[in-house]
């Protein structure tokens, strides 16, 4: 028999994150290795009357493109995939790598290309409802350094696909969240110190988001998009990540009138600057996002969960959500990590806002 | 280590089939069980610098529609599926399914509904390059009664995947089937005898056209489209099919004036008369197709394989292929074998052209 909770989360995605109405039409992609939860996801469409559209890739395609594609793979953006974008109503994304690592000697500046090139479909298909999510495989769990049994309660337990009524605990979510935005009304001076840690940005005028598991399953945090030129200082990022098939560890960047000007990473840092060169908006930050979900204590090194970690902050290089009030257009959005659970704190116009990864009521 | 004969299929699909070239967009479809040439094939295409666009399916998703869809999902043509028509520039479509019974119990006219729904997207995509193979499952190897292993034997001795130049293979089975169809020029009159079995119809005007490997993979037959209303007498057939889900077996048809006036069935006979009462063209025959493939001997009561079998002939109850010069517009298409291997002849003119199996020169 089935996990149980495999339906559950498909309904959570079906039936909260982008709430399908009859008739829409919807894409569905990931991994083979996420077949029981697109068949899932299938089935809970068609009883929202929805029109799935699932397309599911083999295991490892991206790896497979880098080897065997033609120049021209990269660069060109085919008449089906904007037909897609426009013919889409709703999408949900799945990943399911098999190998996070699968890309660690491939080209990153064909992949700086090949994501230029991607973007305007991804803009257009992020204007109408979308969630990203996860299914757990051993690759994930992996990187977690857990069992596969594990990490799937990692994933069942932070999407609240284990409990009895999912979509009420994502609503209590969002009301908590709503609490830290109102707190944050007119705010303007953000600082956050830690170990080798001391930046400062401004978010006049700009406003924060409340991540309720709408457009990443689970979510848990609330995000803006700073004031382009205000962040100054010094970061040194804690969480190693793994960013596009490969493992980034030890990024420290340094931040000048809101462009980084000096970069350095433990690990992989000739990817970290392909990254940095993909386009101008790569250099500044799009995304101040500040995690919630207590529910996630340990990093995985999967981004969708440790960004949602209850006290970690984190910045995002590159494209801002428009949303917020940012700008930044880049190609690029990649989120780095900053724990403040041991000696750190966040800063809201010189008063504690957050400290030692508790929220100060 | 991947069986090499996966890859060499794939090439024969996508250099021979097809013949794709750079910057062409290729759609390629399939079942998750046939995930190896999938991917085999989505290499090969890039390789061709074709744009591969991959749409896997979940194991079972037809029997999901039918287990979980609205009435809507089998009366409406969604814009996507004509974009993606548009878009393709060929298409490879690879059958690969776990159990050829899962729709033993679906409604039969919900099923006749859908395909008359999706024949505009279908016949858009014939008027492009396209081919359909099938990657050998336990599900095919259990309905021909066989290992896996062996099934897969057959599946790559019947495509030349197991040669090393396949394509030459291919091009000297064109050159035999030419040679019949040459002898075909100006043929009128054709009648089929056998046990249970005395049918005549025209193939006046009509032209033969030379299957060889390009649509189906493998192929291995020459086929037409009789005149309407000429076909008169009546056939038993002698193969089981698995035909959309269902093994049908014994089917007896009469036809005057070219169309089926009595129709029955040892099994699944009420599915054969809803498939009858599809549209008018359902009852009448589309095709009809000599097997030319002596690689192929044995029944596996699949159609791609069984119709190809040297010494058979099959008639098709609805849609003709237009290059054919046959008219009849069904949404139907459904392949019925003759074994002519045993006390069968064909006649052209009343000439033998083929005897116990054995084409007569």
């Amino acid at each position: 028999m089935q996990d149980p909770r495999v339906a559950r989360l498909a309904r959570i995605l079906v039936r909260y994150s982008i709430a399908a109405r009859s008739r829409q039409t919807v894409g569905v992609t990931g991994g083979s290795a996420a077949e029981p939860l697109i068949a899932a996801v299938y089935e809970e469409l068609l009883r929202a009357g929805a029109f799935p559209v699932v397309r599911m890739q083999p295991a490892d395609l991206t790896e497979r493109l880098f080897r065997n594609g033609k120049p021209h793979h990269f660069t060109t953006l085919i008449p089906f995939q904007r037909a897609y974008a426009r013919c889409m109503d709703a999408t949900i994304r799945i990943a399911a790598e098999v190998n996070t690592r699968g890309l660690s000697s491939a080209d990153p500046r064909r992949e700086a290309r090949l994501f230029r090139t991607l973007k305007p479909v991804g803009d257009a298909l992020r204007r109408k409802p979308w969630v990203l999510t996860l299914y757990p495989t051993a690759a994930y769990a992996q990187d977690a350094e857990m069992s596969l049994r594990e990490f799937e309660d990692l994933v069942y337990g932070a999407t609240f696909a284990d409990m009895r009524d999912p979509v009420s605990a994502w609503r209590a979510l969002r009301r908590r969240q709503a609490r830290l935005i109102a707190r944050l009304r007119g705010a303007d001076k953000i600082r956050i110190v830690g170990p080798d840690t001391d930046i400062r940005m401004s978010v006049r005028n700009r406003t924060f988001i409340n991540s309720d598991g709408r457009h990443n399953m689970p979510s848990g945090e609330i995000f803006t998009g700073p004031v382009a030129g205000s962040v100054e200082g010094h970061i040194r990022y804690d969480a190693a990540v793994c960013h596009r098939g490969r493992e980034i560890d030890g990024i420290r960047l340094v931040f000048r009138k809101g462009v980084v000007v000096e970069a350095s990473a433990a690990k992989n840092e000739k990817f970290l600057q392909a990254m940095l060169d993909t386009d101008p908006g790569a250099r500044r930050v799009g995304e101040l996002g500040i995690g919630t979900n207590t529910g996630i204590r340990r990093f995985t090194k999967n981004i969708l969960f440790d960004e949602k970690i209850g006290g970690t902050v984190h910045l995002a290089l590159g494209k801002a959500y428009p949303e917020t009030g940012g700008r930044n257009q880049s190609a690029v959005h990649w989120d780095m990590i900053k724990d403040l659970r041991r000696d750190g704190a966040l800063y809201v116009d010189g008063k504690v806002f957050q400290k030692n990864g508790t929220f100060k009521t």
